[in-house]
């Protein structure tokens, strides 16, 4: 993958723009007195796929070319990235099929299949699954999509942050969860553009630092295991070209432990009334140990994605995790 | 409160849209195919109060006399209608003075004062804090907003449904649940002016069924109680405008028991990811009861709010309520 520019963020905006609204980012005066500075949640979770992969998997498809949109796609996913595939691939008439381990949540399967996609589950773990995706991309002739390596996945998802900017001009502060790195990426890369004084704070697993630890010792780090149960943040090996824009541009990495990450979602439900994914409620929790830094400013918290599983939710609100 | 006109949900809207956004319509693939029709959202929850209800109370203040709006206004509320008034009242440098009963959900007055008005806790029941807000309307020479009499409200509140219509021209039935009757009244304007062969179906609890029985028995009943936990639809005593437009133009009334309106809150946060309250999931729950007469249709279900306790929410997870 080529390096991000602000340019690349403007121009997919052209193409997400014609199938999503901008999603709403809104000032939450109860969190904002509870935290000491002016709370601001861009709500990702609010596209019709409950996360902010959408936006990536809409320009992707809009620059695939046409021979191969008729062959079709294939990606291997634990959850949205898939359905952003599968919601995308709806849209341009694109057979897209989607590999997912066995024993992968029954409810982002279902979602899959309801956008269209072909569901095929194989391997006890997210890498054999790549392994049947890499095979059947060779002897069906499909575009493998690659999650954390494709450069129209990662234009697409810098366009909420060019939204935050738009709808707060005098952002101070913006706090992303990072997984593959295309959200934290994006927000790097157009503050870079817009006001390169906004600092952009990522947040990562205590079970899951891989970019946290490489970041820190300035080297590649890939860890062993990313046991946490925020899905959308367990990278365990990060990729170069993410790893060195965040390297260049994130201000602070928070780490979160298990707890916390179940609190916040327990507080995203309390102070904003919106169910929200470990990940997509991890700025929130982060925010707590942030306070002093953030005394008085204007801070945008990133609720990436809304699919949690009903009994997740039940046994987080009944601390039994 | 003369005659509500599709005009006047034409001009409100002028004046909403200075504020908000319109909010999401999304298909729901898989409540689709549970459902057996086209099952849309109409997410009046992800407004920035977490209900319709802001739509009417910026509308209203808009159109308050600038002498009016010096000497501030008053309102009595369990929630939602206050929210609405304390958010439009900060917006527009007017002084709002909400008074709740003793007892009332705590978040919901803390959510009041953090939009910055003045909460006054007073009486048993709402009814009881009803005697206050009059009493101090006349001491303190404020503007008292009706809740239900109130016709910026009902202008503001018939936004969503123009909303519906341009998202969605094909859209053939909206359910809609029935409080005060804004909501519903709304759909049936619009409808009636835009495309009269959509039927607009209502939602009550059969603990609070005074429209319900209104409709059927074509007089006015009032009800001696309502208790139902959706209190976005718990309503006693219907005013007599709303209760003609709804007589004149509802196709249908669903009535919802506690259990029902309960799992409505389950299969929101199952089938969308988002948190609803009683009301607010109402339409969901309903739905489950017109599959045969809706198959096929494109329908739009509103999730007129999502401001549910976390205390209740975890109850109705556990199936403890």
């Amino acid at each position: 993958m080529a390096a991000l520019t602000f340019q690349d963020i403007i121009a997919a905006r052209q193409i997400v723009t014609r199938f999503l609204k901008p999603t709403p980012l809104i000032h939450y005066p109860e969190l904002s007195e509870q935290l000491g500075f002016q709370a601001y949640i861009k709500h990702e979770n609010h596209n019709p796929t409950g996360s902010f992969k959408i936006r990536g998997g809409l320009n992707f498809m809009h620059h695939l070319p046409e021979a191969q949109r008729e062959k079709g796609v294939i990606t291997a996913t634990r959850g949205n990235h898939g359905q952003s595939i599968a919601y995308a691939a709806a849209q341009f008439g694109v057979k897209a099929t989607v590999v997912v381990p066995h024993g992968n949540n029954p409810e982002k399967n279902s979602a899959m299949q309801a956008f269209g996609a072909e569901l095929i589950e194989h391997g006890a773990d997210f890498d054999e699954a790549l392994v049947l995706c890499e095979r059947l991309q060779a002897e069906r002739g499909l575009y493998y999509v690659h999650p954390c390596m494709e450069p129209g996945l990662f234009h697409g998802v810098g366009t909420y942050s060019l939204e935050i900017f738009e709808s707060l001009p005098n952002v101070d502060a913006i706090i992303v969860p990072i997984g593959g790195g295309s959200g934290s990426c994006g927000a790097i890369t157009v503050a870079k553009a817009i006001n390169p004084k906004v600092k952009v704070i990522g947040v990562q697993a205590e079970n899951a630092p891989a970019i946290y630890r490489s970041w820190k010792e300035e080297v590649r780090v890939e860890t062993d295991s990313c046991d946490t149960m925020a899905d959308g943040i367990a990278t365990r090996a990060p990729f170069l070209l993410p790893l060195s824009i965040i390297q260049d541009g994130i201000h602070d990495i928070v780490l979160l432990s298990e707890s916390e990450l179940e609190e916040g979602i327990r507080l995203a439900l309390r102070w904003t009334h919106n169910l929200a994914e470990g990940a997509g409620a991890s700025p929130i929790a982060a925010a707590h140990k942030l306070t002093d830094k953030l005394a008085g400013k204007n801070v945008v918290m990133v609720m990436s994605g809304g699919n949690l599983d009903t009994e997740t939710l039940k046994k987080i609100l009944a601390h039994q995790l």
